[in-house]
């Protein structure tokens, strides 16, 4: 069979130039999340198909690589499904890996426990422009802090590390699935109809209030609930305080303790934050996977026009593994959009090792070769970055190369 | 289907104690290769099948972890073998994959080009102790530089960090392929049978001399062959200069820039390392690799029985994907292996932040919590890693369990 040059359809070769900037913010994202007390874990990029397929992952568990059985166990004249051939697959985020690892670990680990993940996911989807079937994620979660001393925790660590990366005037939308449920209960929407509704509502930005209101009709739903439901975000956009009216009109409907928990997390973000950003509570924040159970969030950044990271609470995904349920909260930073944004300003990675290149002309001795790599030597223990090549005999034109590379020094060596 | 909270068999969760000495370990590493000039690349973790079952991989390619098709192209009922069922396979090393990047993009890229990689691996190895089928692996390459100074800058780079890493009294062993077949060549071996003959070689470490005789004799080579080839590894034992030895009496079956070659990779690289190590000539050295062609080395630790490390040329594979041969050579060090020694030394990480954790006590109003919080804000700031979290009822227990986390300093919170 003929050798391809390219990479699987749909996952990218990674050069030099992006490589630098990733290594960068790799380096500042885990150094912030750090000192924070976020502690770097990591899990195989393969799990047992069936903590793949439980429902907790929604959409992303039709986009699996699934990985085929090896060996004995592999009989492919008696398979009738693809359940008959595969035994792994490729994990399609780090949340549901990390619930495995608390559960298999938590022995181990300290409580709360502050888990740092920088790793990549893989998700079938139809290769387009700009979006792979490979990509990093970069996760925190705390889990065993029922307070919203995680959220707030989460959030600050958050901004810290994309404020330190030169990222300004952004947004941390805030929402919470229990005002969600109590806005749609409320409307009089049925329960089973609530994922559908919220579905709907997810398109706000993108269709508008009255394009949300068509939609909720093609489904069918009554104009009573449709017209309450609308008239609730129409009434938190003229508020002083949307919280406190959500709160006010959906008693009866909605936890108390919930107004409280959400204004905390907001005043003391607001009250600590090092970068330059605003908090927002926003009900139209949906956030897609089901197993959120309060809290969600998502970062909104003036120069894109999706969400760079989000997350939320996850207060009964650990149970699923373990049979206890343990408090659970974490937030994503959408990596690949923030490589994206520097790679698209002109971003410098800054504070660098000088860049030197020494060449050595063709016919020069060993012991030549040897006193200038000597050199090289010791020029790279004192801090610099040494490149020991060969002259070419166009050597004009090797220079400019190397120039254009950050090869501002360049050091000449004749054979005697 | 139950959730497992295992890990899928044979690969590994890194808990935070390893995970602290891995990132170190990488950091170290990057920061090195960076001083000579190497730059980070990555490639997809799949790749086309074919590409990973071209011969080259050796016997790594029946350990491929296979990742089956998707959507319309899955044909189960038609599938006869695993070939009509799978499109991309999991990378067993990191050289196929390079060699398909450089392929790929060579116009974008510097020549020479000095890659690093650092990134998993995976074999379906039969799992066993200390043995994962996920690893990691970190390979330096230089591509399109036909002289020895790419062996030299190679052996310079990895025995600089692994001296860093704080290694000594190690051993760089060092063969070339053209030497492993001119001696069987010159003693009679048919060149078809090179490869057994090698395969027995490789064992000389665990069976000797002795062993190697009776298993070379158990193929049913000639008592002359045997007798010829034996007494070369024993001319090279009392030689005063194995190589020399070697090629003088190789003379007609060893092409005469070998010795010059060889020399002078291990001249250079004594005269101008940084760590402390030996450069040592080993005619025995095999590596198992059917794509190198030229020079081959291995790191040996004293602290083990294995290498821990090793690489050579391979100046044929660019070829398979272009057509035209591009002289190559890499070095890999073996990291899970670093890890293990660096794991079972009690080796602890140097220079890291102080630690500092802050009690607040349950009942605190949630301005008291926003002061402690904005507190570990300036801290963080300021060089510390700050932990926040509740107060627990048996603050006894909580406290030592910090302290044996590394918390050496605690504050309390307590409400007013």
């Amino acid at each position: 069979m003929a050798l391809s040059k390219k990479p699987v359809n749909g996952m990218k070769d990674i050069l030099p130039e992006e490589m630098q900037i990733r290594d960068y913010v790799q380096q500042v994202i885990k150094e912030t999340y750090r000192s924070f007390g976020f502690t770097p874990i990591e899990t195989p990029c393969m799990e047992n198909i069936a903590n793949l397929s439980n429902k907790q992952g929604g959409e992303n568990e039709k986009l699996i690589f699934k990985v085929m059985k090896r060996g004995e166990k592999l009989k492919i004249a008696e398979a009738k499904e693809e359940a008959d051939l595969v035994d792994f697959g490729m994990r399609y985020d780090l949340t549901v890996p990390l619930v495995r690892f608390y559960a298999n670990n938590a022995n181990d680990l300290p409580s709360p426990f502050k888990a740092l993940q920088m790793g990549s996911v893989w998700r079938a989807d139809r290769p387009q422009r700009g979006r792979y079937r490979q990509f990093m994620q970069c996760d925190i979660d705390i889990i065993g802090e029922p307070s919203n001393l995680a959220e707030i925790e989460l959030i600050l660590a958050t901004t810290t590390t994309i404020g330190r990366l030169g990222f300004k005037n952004f947004e941390i939308r805030i929402n919470e699935r229990r005002i969600l449920k109590a806005m749609a209960a409320y409307s009089g929407f049925p329960e089973e109809e609530f994922d559908t509704v919220f579905i709907i509502l997810d398109k706000m930005d993108k269709i508008g209030l009255d394009g949300v209101a068509e939609e909720l009709a093609k489904e069918g739903y009554a104009k009573e609930s449709i017209d309450k439901y609308l008239a609730l975000f129409e009434g938190v956009s003229k508020a002083q305080n949307g919280i406190k009216y959500l709160a006010d009109t959906l008693q009866g409907f909605l936890e108390p303790e919930v107004e409280q928990n959400l204004q905390e997390i907001i005043d003391s973000v607001e009250a600590a934050k090092t970068a330059d950003f605003k908090m927002v509570f926003d009900p139209t924040l949906v956030r897609g996977m089901s197993y959120y159970t309060g809290t969600i969030f998502e970062i909104a950044m003036p120069e894109l026009g999706a969400a760079c990271g989000g997350g939320g609470r996850y207060d009964k995904m650990v149970g699923k593994f373990t049979g206890n349920d343990v408090p659970a909260c974490g937030f994503s930073i959408g990596f690949e959009r923030i490589i994206l944004l520097l790679m698209e300003s002109g971003f410098t990675v800054p504070m660098q090792r000088p860049k030197v290149a020494y060449l050595i002309e063709k016919g020069c001795t060993s012991e030549q070769v040897s006193k200038v790599i000597a050199r090289a030597q010791e020029e790279r223990v004192a801090g610099k970055q040494v490149l020991v090549v060969r002259m070419n005999k166009n050597k004009k034109f090797q220079k400019e190369k190397l120039t254009a590379e950050g090869y501002k020094d360049i050091v000449e060596f004749y054979k005697d």
